[in-house]
């Protein structure tokens, strides 16, 4: 039972954060300004002593009196000699909600975004989004993770910051960029240095980065359909319009896209090996769209995704290695060849751009985390990326052949599948036994429910209701033992599909 | 000499590329290639025979064979029996280039970009760009390095990797979420939950991604008028129109500024700690704001930059403790506290954006590197975060208090320095003693020109030419003893640029 109140104040009754992690004061200084908003008090009235609170609350009066300071402070109290500490009369009325209005009220979330970020919020495609180390049988982009010498990574890291933060870099360390050349010149045909080469978060920063710098907001860029959805996704938030542009078996129909779009300042393609489909894009095509690049000024983003795979025949030149006016910026990954939590990324410049990319690169500071780059610069040069590659082309050789002949051994006539000479996943269609009416999308989604990952081919397309049906299915880090029983639960469920169709 | 010809082809010079990166039969291929576009060999011409190139080459006949069907692959070359190899008569014409055209021209580089990607690349204000880790008096920005435990930082790096990779997460680590969360709620008054807190690449990206999920391409935002411009730069980067807006003793003038933009959806102020000039903003303004952004649906970022730095009064509440109606996104970064390098910085989410944004993000990727989020969710789980917090308070406050001597002593009447209730540096006004018509522009580059970093107040005013003169001086990262004679230094700079100007 609280002593009778000398002072004439009400009585407080302040409803403290039960949460401990905050110190007393501050809990009582939030109860009060709650009170103070909610109008449980009103402006100008004035407070019981400081003595009195900390009884009513059961502390030492320092603790009341840092709350009331605080508060004081803020503008929330006044504080008079002679006449005790009153509520400040001149807060604007407008502002003071209802009490009893939590701040953490569940607004409806669609409605929160503006238009553009309801567009980038809606994945345009379904595409799989389950965690990339998970080694399931068949997620598409992970990259196998068996062998990978993680202590040897492990030690790098540390020891780059063993004695001291690396310095920060608007184009990324000096000794990736200088690695990142050797290797590309080494093994990618593409003859470039250090200057040439800027280091990325991943393909989709990388192209919004290109985006920004090379065009204005509204113009058009080619884009590869089916395609990557990302690539889309990217050029949007850069203000972009992708226009989707048929593939062919030579790659992107060029003359048919600019008859379309003559008006396109960009084109995104993958010539090594056509994501998802595997095609390379023809020499005449390739020289098709280098001639258009030369003669209207626009540019040309290489994504040369995957381009280190390559089992069978020759790895064809990369467009870069044909571009003699300049407009074409190379993009690769390390989070593909590597880890996906490098999250490290390059371009390679035409040198007549590199300058005005470097400054914009300064302006807008670093593309990328600089915190791992040191280490993966000496992981490249004391050869561990070479021998990773090496490593894991045999792999990937096996596991493609694993999976073909498991398709044909298992799924046969339900599933087409055909070897390709590249990249990391494959391209299953339906065959004469694949259930009558049964769509892409829905086989995807059963397999899902019976733990196999894969994605449905008609949701890389612009148009999914036009396209042909397929599913993909990423085998690179999937360990050949497990490919048989994959395909064999795979085949089960698709039969079963039918009846549910 | 060579041997006479007996298969009558022409012989054919080839130059390889020197660099002996490249296999042998990957440069011959190169040069043939280019040979061909360069039409120094005809379309349809036949070539020599592989035995004879090899000679002419001085190689084994294995690589000319390599070469030559690595170039017939791509497209270049036919091979037909009986009749040897011919360059394809099939190219088109038109991308053939001149020989001896480079690919490598350098194009002037400026007019290479878009409007868009000139306006991103001029810095729209001059601002120190020296590399970060340089402890040179009185570069703004830059935490003390003194002390940091890297060796500590170093072996949970080791520990997070050395038997895996982390996996990824759109949202960030979910540690480094639970950890942000529990170090706002204790030591900012921010009370969050970890699902409350996204991981970004830092305050740049964290307005560029706000703005583009919640503003459409061409709206308005109130920044404050000075600020720090990489906050307009974000905005422009987002489409955004960035409108200055004056800031006085009580932070932005709210009513002003809503009279003049009546349609702003976004408003980012540094509320605890104006930046640069320091001022706090007012009780009566941040209600007036909420008021404003409640009643019209538009967004705050809160960008407490350098609020964890308070050496006298007391902290005012956050603006999100304030926050009834769910508008307001409290933004901070660990590259302040810690180390620029990270390069992670944090925002927290009303309740009512935190699904909408997870989403997007789930669409678009992460928005910063998971490499080194692990390692920091356990050095501020281990309680580092909080030791260095304490240690560069008391650091901070000393230098902060050495610079205002060493200015009063060294520099009376020519710099006229107030000590600050909080921040990293410090503002120096011109004294009488400063000489006549020397603006700060000229000012700091003088300053620079005599190796003092210190950045003119008037490059962060939207109209430098209408700004009062200063110069901004950074001290977190001087050691106490370097204060004085750096003061020293900018005083006889100051003084002897007067004759200059």
């Amino acid at each position: 039972m609280p002593k009778p109140r000398t002072d004439g104040a009400l009585p407080l009754v302040l409803a403290l954060d039960p949460d401990a992690r905050l110190p007393l004061h501050a809990r009582i200084g939030d109860a009060l300004r709650a009170a103070i908003l909610a109008r449980r008090i009103a402006r100008g009235a004035r407070l019981p002593a400081s003595r009195v609170l900390a009884e009513d609350l059961g502390c030492a009066r320092g603790t009341v009196l840092a709350a009331l300071e605080q508060l004081a402070a803020e503008g929330y109290l006044t504080a008079q000699a002679g006449s005790g500490t009153r509520v400040a009369a001149t807060l604007p009325d407008d502002v003071f909600a209802p009490p009893g209005l939590p701040s953490a009220d569940p607004i409806p979330a669609p409605s929160v975004l503006s238009r553009r970020g309801m567009a980038l919020t809606a994945p345009p495609r379904r595409v799989d989004r389950a965690a990339p180390t998970d080694p399931d049988a068949f997620a598409l982009g992970r990259p196998a993770l068996d062998g990978f010498p993680f202590a040897v990574f492990a030690r790098l890291l540390q020891a780059e910051w063993r004695h001291g933060a690396p310095p920060s870099h608007p184009l990324g360390d000096p000794r990736l960029r200088r690695a990142t050349a050797a290797y590309l010149s080494a093994t990618r045909g593409v003859a470039c240095e250090a200057d040439d080469v800027i280091v990325t978060a991943g393909i989709r920063q990388s192209l919004r980065l290109m985006a920004q710098l090379l065009l204005d907001p509204g113009e058009a860029a080619l884009v590869e359909d089916p395609g990557f959805p990302g690539i889309a996704l990217a050029l949007a938030e850069a203000g972009i319009r992708p226009v989707p542009v048929p593939v062919g078996p030579g790659g992107l129909a060029v003359g048919r896209a600019l008859a379309r779009v003559p008006d396109a300042r960009l084109a995104v393609v993958t010539p090594a090996h056509h994501y998802p489909l595997g095609h390379a894009m023809s020499l005449e095509n390739r020289l098709a769209l280098l001639a258009w690049a030369e003669g209207t000024g626009a540019w040309i983003v290489e994504d040369d995704y995957g381009g280190e795979y390559r089992y069978a025949g020759r790895p064809l030149a990369p467009l870069r290695a044909l571009d003699r006016g300049g407009r074409v910026i190379y993009a690769g990954s390390f989070s593909k060849v590597l880890l996906p939590a490098l999250q490290l990324s390059y371009l390679v410049l035409p040198r007549g751009l590199a300058g005005a990319v470097r400054r914009a690169l300064v302006a807008a500071g670093p593309a990328s985390s600089g915190l791992g780059q040191g280490a993966l610069a000496r992981f490249i040069d004391e050869g561990h990326l070479g021998r990773r590659l090496r490593r894991t082309r045999t792999l990937y050789a096996e596991r493609q052949a694993a999976l073909v002949a498991a398709a044909r051994a298992h799924a046969a006539g339900l599933l087409e599948v055909e070897a390709q000479e590249g990249g990391m996943h494959l391209v299953a269609r339906p065959g004469p036994a694949w259930p009558a009416g049964l769509d892409d999308v829905a086989a995807a989604r059963a397999c899902a429910e019976a733990g196999i990952a894969t994605v449905a081919l008609s949701a890389y397309h612009a148009d999914p209701g036009a396209a042909a049906p397929g599913l993909l299915l990423g085998y690179a880090a999937v360990p050949e033992r497990a490919i048989a029983p994959a395909v064999l639960r795979m085949a089960e469920v698709l039969r079963a599909a039918s009846a549910r169709t």
